[in-house]
């Protein structure tokens, strides 16, 4: 039997021996082997983080990643942003029956590689599997808890008027690198998924520089969604369009489709919004790391532009970035 | 606009009117209302439980409660059985492009009244909206975060031979609840799924007594699956027959389908696995509860039948009650 049958939903015995072939075999640490109906630990008295991401990527598998992967950097990456080192992961599958039972394992050994790589444990998990045409392929949902670093508070309403607002690198990859994909546009060789954890580079910044006020991963939506979830009655941002790294694979098909990377989702990216005093040296502290090699400050925060995003183009002009309206690229994680 | 479209799952402007307006509205929470990545809150020294679970039960709406009901009282349960008293939810949304904003509104609702009587907050969410014909209706994952009680430590290794089974109520109904749901068998009238939260019950009896020794709600694969997960090559179970508490109705259904109740699944039931000298006042404590009210000691741990669970019949007759093969009722829950 090489593919996914409604018994391995049941509960029964067919689901235990994917749970213990499969599951168990990959993920493997003392919290989860227990086979408990919750994974439990121990934890010191501080601030934690909780959260939780479905995936429904499609395509399953693309240059740079998987919705493996995805899903395991993803949640991680939504701790890191909150401030905190990422601890333990739960997943959670929902299968369509007839999915490839090699493809799922090729999905599994993913997400076991990059929660190792990542530093963090999956303890608890959930497998569903719904009939033929009722769901498509497969979906993941991965919940994780994460420690606040000691002294860390971030919020929008720690941001203030002359704060500089940091990408960690280019803009746009895995948005063009999913929809060229979907599309067939194979002559983008070069185009990849930027999907990776970032705690340890974020980590790195927050307990070794104070300024950070603001952390976000700009995925769906891209930088355009994210700065303007941040602007409030009081104050605005605005970004310079030559300061944003974007890479030339990106900017050859952006132009080709007409569509603009700051609108386009990243999966390992982070928006850090910082005092002017520190952010040099928080550039300084990401380009360190492989994941921050093209860090720079692209913007800042001010009172002329309150309650919106604006670009100031490369000919000197201004323009508003609204909140992307309608659907730019369905199921882009 | 009274359906769920691609663009509220694109990151932009429909996406926060949904969460805003429909998530926002009926979760409401400090926690929640930051807005952030993740939710962040405070925890002392200790132990705590995490889990995770996803939802597919078809129908969405059934007698006897929802998805919404069933998704936050299964969490709450798997954290209760774990001996943790539950705190945090998260909830994730996979929503079929189409779907009705009023039915979505009244999961949301259910999901908000359920979590508010189990004393747990829904923390943080996330939404994902897939293409008509890519998923069926909604699916729900919510994963939850609970302290361990103190001094509790449940385990399949703290089972000995003698201890009691206990169950805390009537087997089957939620499984012929859908199932019947399903099958338009509509004459059934009295038949009603058991979702419940049983948080506080269970708080209850671990807190007054000191020998439980594990606890598993019987979920999918029923009691017949629950108890095959704990027998060991040193043990083995027995129950009797004409001890397991069943309601007329499923007694009806079940005997009208060919269907045998253990087999089937309950979402507000828990099995307790005690020393024998502390399992009456277990079940004396059970019943006080309105979800306890038919708790009872249904058979016990013994060498007699290593690795096996077995059942005694009424006619006394001694069969196998093997762990189910196949698929028996695909979403279930």
């Amino acid at each position: 039997m090489n593919t996914i049958t409604l018994s391995h939903g049941s509960g029964g015995k067919a689901s235990n021996e994917l749970i213990k072939n499969l599951f168990f075999k990959y993920f493997s640490n003392e919290i989860l082997n227990t086979a408990m109906d919750s994974g439990v630990f121990n934890l010191r008295d501080g601030f934690f983080a909780f959260t939780t991401d479905s995936f429904v990527v499609k395509p399953l598998f693309f240059n740079g990643g998987d919705i493996g992967k995805l899903a395991v950097c993803g949640t991680v990456n939504d701790l890191a942003v909150s401030g905190a080192s990422p601890k333990y992961l739960t997943c959670a599958f929902i299968i369509e029956e007839g999915f490839s039972l090699d493809e799922l394992e090729a999905i599994v050994k993913s997400m076991a590689y990059w929660a190792d790589k990542a530093g963090v444990k999956i303890i608890s998990g959930d497998t569903k599997v719904v009939g033929k045409g009722e769901s498509d392929g497969v979906f993941i949902n991965t919940s994780g808890i994460g420690e606040i670093i000691k002294g860390v508070s971030l919020g929008i309403d720690k941001i203030n008027i002359g704060d500089k607002v940091i990408v960690t690198g280019t803009m746009g990859d895995h948005g063009f690198s999913i929809l060229s994909k979907r599309k067939g546009l194979t002559f983008e060789t070069t185009l990849a998924s930027d999907s990776a954890p970032l705690n340890k580079m974020l980590e790195n910044v927050l307990k070794n520089v104070k300024g950070v006020k603001f952390m976000r991963d700009p995925t769906r939506g891209g930088l355009a969604s994210t700065l303007n979830e941040v602007v409030t009655d009081k104050s605005g941002i605005l970004i310079k369009e030559e300061k944003i790294p974007i890479s030339d694979s990106v900017r050859g098909i952006s132009e080709l489709l007409g569509m603009d990377p700051l609108y386009m989702a990243n999966e390992g990216k982070a928006v850090i919004i910082a005092s002017s005093d520190t952010a040099p040296k928080i550039v300084e502290l990401l380009r360190e790391n492989e994941y921050g090699k093209n860090a720079c400050i692209v913007g800042e925060v001010t009172a002329n532009y309150k309650n919106k995003v604006c670009i100031e183009t490369i000919i000197g002009t201004v323009r508003i970035l609204d909140m992307p309206q309608g659907e730019i690229v369905p199921r882009i994680c």
